[in-house]
């Protein structure tokens, strides 16, 4: 069994797009820009976008975070994202989710321009990559395939199981890894709260993405001897012996299910940092984009 | 076992749009109209587009087919299409494909507005589809789903495996059958030409979309007693007991796969005919959409 280890590749990726920016200072280029906008003072929300600047200032990326009240109104909301648009500085823009319930999170990810859609929300980037057309792909899936990419993972005609069809992650990635891509090319069923078989399902799999948020859900008599499998989720579970009172659990009863694996993602330091390398990747290619490339 | 019978189906469906426009007529309301651009002399191309334009005719909406020398410029395509867009009178545009090799179908399709291509095939229609938002959803998989209404099969909790990967149909049925909606919430299965196992696969499946465009490829042996069979392909075979010289096949070998089951669509007079009720379904939208709706 090897570890698929998110914290090492999302290094090597960071390390790469350090030079990368390097190279532009050097050559008097613009570096990349991303404006992240939090409403509200939702703690996981917080600390996800600090986690996010924080990466930019490492890796020498330009940020600007915009901090607005919880009782902000939608309309301010997209006045603040038609100028982060019309802003030639920014090339990202990223609203972290969820927004306070007055405001529609569809209107607001709508109002954003495609071209600086660096989370892949919007619904033109979402249907351009089910086309297999370029676009940006949102940040867990788009990590994924990074990492899959990285370990050399051969998807091709494997069966990947999906479980969990979220707009944000299950979805997405039911439809990468059944396109005709190097990290594509699976068979790929996609499970959810309505399927009756689900350990059947699972323990033919060669590929699981387990993407449900219910902790170690995903046990040993689920998975084929020498599966892949990714753990999506990251779940606070409440944990005496710890001195935060709690410990982070995936989606996958690691300790059990990791010795039948042929590779495995650790929660956290799997899925986790690969999401913010791939927004930064994201970010990076919005920037080269908008300097005269022709990706998106 | 019983026929899907698209025929009848979409006879039902049109005589509804029928009523539909006899009473916006009698309330001095705008009628839907189409416009369908037809570019060279593809004879298959001919055949479809003049079977949706007397549809039109038959029904009771307006249509417009422009057609255009093969050897028209792509620019001059763009300015047509753009025409249509800012044309009050015109609610749906369709573009019929394939399009001469000089021209970019991606850049065609992209430059119809959203709220006019009833034929679901541009990026922003088709992310909104996979996101669960109200959008055009393409006519065959938007016809499959009308036909799967009306016999009122059961889909919630089964096992579909769709086989074929097009954006224009396999893709979009594996996302809409897996989609939390009545004619959803499947566990799916989507296979292509890099699956290994098919047979086996398919002889899980509670319902099965064949979509690959390969003659009596489905056989008695992949199918499960009971299961539900949407044929999607429809392939001239040479036939030299017909007076054309050639019979129409799907996807799946009907005769010996047909007493297996306990629903089947039949080829020709299954998934066709409800293409084009779909295709009018969503015309009817998109008029209703204009004259003050909000569905799309």
């Amino acid at each position: 069994m090897e570890l698929l280890d998110g914290q090492l590749v999302s290094n090597i990726i960071k390390e790469g797009l350090k030079l990368q920016v390097g190279q532009l200072t050097v050559e008097g280029k613009k570096v990349p820009h991303l404006a992240a906008v939090l409403v509200g003072n939702n703690g996981a929300s917080e600390t996800y976008v600090g986690a996010k600047v924080k990466t930019c200032s490492e890796i020498g990326f330009r940020s600007t975070l915009l901090r607005l009240d919880a009782d902000t109104s939608e309309n301010r909301l997209l006045n603040i994202i038609d100028d982060l648009n019309n802003d030639v500085d920014i090339d990202g823009i990223l609203v972290q989710l969820p927004l306070p319930k007055h405001i529609s999170d569809e209107k607001v990810i709508n109002a954003i321009l495609p071209s600086k859609d660096v989370d892949g929300f919007h619904p033109i980037n979402v249907g351009k990559m089910v086309q297999g057309l370029p676009a940006f792909i949102s940040a867990t899936p788009h990590g994924i395939l990074l990492l899959l990419e990285h370990y050399k993972i051969n998807t091709k005609g494997k069966h990947a199981v999906v479980v969990g069809r979220s707009n944000i992650v299950g979805r997405p990635m039911s439809v990468l890894l059944s396109s005709n891509t190097p990290t594509g090319n699976c068979t790929v069923t996609l499970c959810h709260s309505h399927t009756p078989n689900l350990s059947e399902l699972c323990r033919q799999a060669d590929i699981i993405v387990a993407a449900l948020g219910k902790p170690e859900f995903v046990t040993a008599d689920m998975v084929k001897e020498g599966a892949v499998i990714i753990d999506v989720g990251i779940t606070r579970v409440p944990d005496s012996s710890k001195k935060s009172g709690f410990a982070l659990k995936g989606d996958v009863k690691f300790d059990e299910v990791a010795p039948r694996c042929s590779y495995i993602t650790p929660v956290p330091r799997g899925v986790g940092p690969m999401t913010i390398a791939a927004l930064m990747k994201n970010t990076f290619m919005a920037c080269e984009e908008r300097s005269g490339g022709s990706l998106i």
